[in-house]
């Protein structure tokens, strides 16, 4: 599969090389052509791996992958370019973290909005799924990290969408009984509130293996 | 151990009864002396329960949990009387759920403040203590309806009340590895703010015997 990702910080590099190593040609989009991050992780990651801006990566990818920061997302992905991204399956990562009033973290956007809603507002032609945003980004691309089984959830408008996603979480290692589909976007504002209690549980952990389990 | 209980809802009734099995004295508070539910509550569970009204409650007991609406909390307790409640461990229940504009429903306080704050900020003599927010009642007073082990959460200001609850907790079959504690009363923000999440889920598992469980 060809995959786009926006974003060159450590969520972007990190997924990108997982799905490099599966086999997939990704090329990581940054606001200009020669990011050194973006450069530097292509470089690293072989013949699969390219850099470019983020129109470049959204023209290239099936998939596209936004791992920019919730509060910089919609306009990163405009500068990507809603031709770019027309049809095409969004897998939004991003969490609306507002560090600048300091610790604790609040968030730009919740209770009844959300970055992934925002983002599918935005972008009506593209198939939006929140997903992975729940957990560190080592977490995400090896779930085992975590011991026993964790929980990962998906939102998305596009049942199809959502399969595909699905997919690509079974191939990062997520148990198919593990991955839980919330329904429709607006359930993003749940994946994205919970945040605030993951700071604490990152305060607690800072080696941030860990994660939800949803028990019943 | 006198316990007050302000509310007179499933929440109270469930906390209350367990209490009283547990061998307490609980005094369920309401707006009237003579509210239905809990004078009815009060002559199903013996002698060791009795009705009254929330300022009753509050002067009865050592411990009080506030099993209101998020919403009208404030407003309970303040006709619980300060008096009544100044110096006493005070377990905040209660969940900002606003399901006045529809499903799903939104919080009437969030992200930069939170319904244990608040209370914490109006009566600076009390011990508030955030917990028990983030299940079903059912699960509160019975972890084990929930298969393997999940998770509770504790915040608040003082120590000693935390023990407190964190014993109270245990009576009602709470492992110690399960409480997690969460630091100070903002961290309220957090365990409120995972009830959109909460919601969906119960969406998904209607008979409510779940939970979250912090694995790592």
């Amino acid at each position: 599969m060809k995959i786009g990702i926006i974003g060159t910080g450590m969520v972007g590099a990190t997924l990108g090389s997982k799905l490099v190593q599966l086999g997939h040609e990704v090329k990581m989009g940054s606001r200009t052509a020669n990011n050194e991050n973006a450069v530097e992780w292509a470089k690293s990651n072989g013949s699969k791996a390219s850099a470019g801006t983020f129109s470049d990566a959204a023209a290239f990818g099936d998939v596209i992958f936004n791992c920019t920061a919730g509060g910089v997302s919609l306009n990163a992905l405009k500068l990507a370019g809603s031709e770019n991204l027309k049809g095409k399956v969004l897998v939004d990562v991003a969490n609306p973290l507002d560090f600048s009033k300091g610790m604790p973290p609040t968030l730009t956007v919740c209770n009844t909005d959300s970055i992934g809603e925002q983002i599918q507002r935005t972008f009506p032609d593209v198939k939006v799924v929140k997903s992975l945003n729940t957990m560190n980004c080592k977490v995400m691309v090896e779930p085992s990290v975590v011991p026993g089984d964790s929980s990962i959830f998906l939102a998305g408008n596009d049942a199809g969408a959502k399969e595909k996603v699905r997919g690509i979480l079974e191939s990062f290692g997520w148990k198919a009984g593990t991955i839980i589909d919330l329904g429709d976007i607006t359930a993003s504002r749940g994946t994205e509130m919970v945040l605030p209690l993951w700071m604490r549980l990152y305060g607690l952990y800072p080696n941030q293996s860990f994660n939800f389990r949803i028990v019943k």
